[in-house]
């Protein structure tokens, strides 16, 4: 049973505390936050906790998944928590990956703990795709592509916008750049080159529809650079269709063995992005802790990970199942 | 330098010497033959040996990749080879996995090597998917498919016909079952649901067109039960279009999470099924030896890995540049 702790109660940790309610070899001690525990509630009934009490549950938390928003306060956070528990978190800063496993290691190691960065699908999975693919195809180019999925920041800039009752932002990877990724020609493509910048707007009654379609594609670094395609739709419709969170992509590699031309891709198709990230997560704090007990020690990330470590029977029958 | 002995020289151990000899950081020690070393001739001078005199190279090659065509030789070989080297393979009959990997790890471990199991891309990378597959989304249902690619024995079975000059045989996915597949409807595929046989002959002058394709369809075991296409071509048109090695396959994965649906799609298509496997199997074989270096003793599988143990950079400079 892995006693697992929950810090920040946003989309991820709310999946993250639902897959673990519904496996019964998870438990959920606590939710750790920031706001007034007293204000919080739960459809489980795990009892919430302010981030100033985690000290009172060093040594009854097995691993503490870091749910919280911000790429900046998860860094700190798990520096701090990582003296007194077993960490895992889905940062997602790629520039920031060096400096972050590196401090969380040494941390992590002096106090004889295990963390695990950056898990998630990107990162998480798409970095075991890119890792995998350059490994086993040496001579190659991998493109990754982003969508059909919801930019958060993207939809709140189209939000702000005078006129505007409700938008979502979908960034859609461009089929005719994806052929070319796949016919080998994908390292000349850019970020911009590759996806399409969809939008879906419900405007208020009266408003100047082209004025507003208008100053979405006209606004910088959001949407002027891009293709951006604007739809205006009823506040019904955009209810019924367009408040989930879709997301996914793909990781291509195009290569050459032997004067040979041969492709990988991997295709992410998800309903939900922080259902599929949560679960993610919560398979590797599973493996995180099978990992400790083992006397693992340090910070690791998705690529440190022997996949059959995600599987949790005996290494002979996975091999045997699986490979 | 990675030191690289062969066994065998059909299509895998050719496209592995060819691979090695391209790199700065390989070379191929010798290419051990049940043939007459005498008649053996490589395109890039590699001296040939018979496998009997292996035992002259001991201490003198880093990993023996065992590229023989059978598999029942290629076990004996390995369980005896493992006495001497460190040795790696693409063994690929299922069925036999955990009996060999057992018996392997141990005669590795008595003998303080390293061997690796069953790399190439089914085992191999389609194993290293149907296991994160599994890890990450454990609420679902994995569906593997084979092709668009040459199957030899089915080639052979049409070859054997009187009548036929040159055949080739291509299993093709069924649009049909991929689509099932990926709405969650694979369970109850089986192979021959999933997949279209389909031909392309070249038949004598005179030949009996309708009987040829007739015997293909009816033959049992082969193509009695499978949706079977029949073409006939010219010579010509055979040799120009039709005798390549193509492969592939997808590995697809649809499950549940929170009740929302996640797909996981992974997708190999090669121009050159050996070149593309001789790939795998020398960047494992490079893997091999730096993790004999490390100490690490016994039999392995693709599964057993880490992604990052396949870059040979810093573990820290892997993380950032693929995390």
């Amino acid at each position: 049973m892995t006693k697992l702790g929950i810090v920040g109660y946003g989309n991820l940790g709310k999946a993250s505390e639902k897959i673990a309610c519904s496996r019964d070899d998870m438990t959920v001690v606590g939710i750790f936050t920031r706001r007034d525990p007293a204000t919080m509630h739960s459809p489980f009934g795990t009892p919430f906790y302010s981030q100033d009490q985690l000290q009172q549950f060093v040594g009854k938390i097995d691993v503490l998944a870091l749910c919280t928003g911000s790429a900046n306060d998860l860094v700190d956070l798990a520096l701090e928590q990582a003296k007194h528990f077993n960490t895992i978190d889905s940062f997602d800063t790629h520039a920031r990956m060096r400096e972050y496993v590196t401090a969380l290691d040494a941390v992590a190691l002096d106090n004889q703990h295990l963390s695990m960065v950056g898990v998630g699908w990107d990162p998480g999975v798409f970095s075991i795709m890119r890792t995998l693919f350059d490994g086993v195809l040496p001579n190659g180019h991998t493109v990754t592509f982003w969508g059909k999925g919801v930019s958060q920041g993207h939809s709140e800039a189209i939000r702000k916008l005078d006129g505007v009752v409700k938008a979502v932002q979908y960034t859609v990877p461009k089929e005719d750049a994806l052929a070319m990724a796949r016919a080998g020609q994908g390292s000349a493509l850019t970020t911009r080159d590759k996806h399409l910048r969809q939008c879906f707007v419900v405007a208020e009654d009266g408003a100047d529809l082209d004025k507003i379609a208008c100053q979405i594609k006209s606004m910088p670094n959001y949407f002027a650079d891009y293709d951006t395609e604007v739809n205006f739709v009823s506040s019904e419709e955009f209810d019924l269709n367009h408040t989930a969170m879709p997301h996914g992509g793909l990781v291509l590699r195009r290569g050459d063995v032997n004067g040979m031309a041969e492709n990988l891709e991997f295709n992410l198709n998800l309903s939900s992005n922080p259902d599929f990230t949560a679960s993610v997560l919560m398979a590797y704090a599973r493996c995180l802790v099978r990992l400790y007990n083992k006397g693992v020690r340090g910070a690791l990330t998705a690529l440190d990970v022997p996949v059959s470590a995600l599987i949790d029977v005996d290494r002979i029958d996975t091999i045997a199942k699986f490979l």
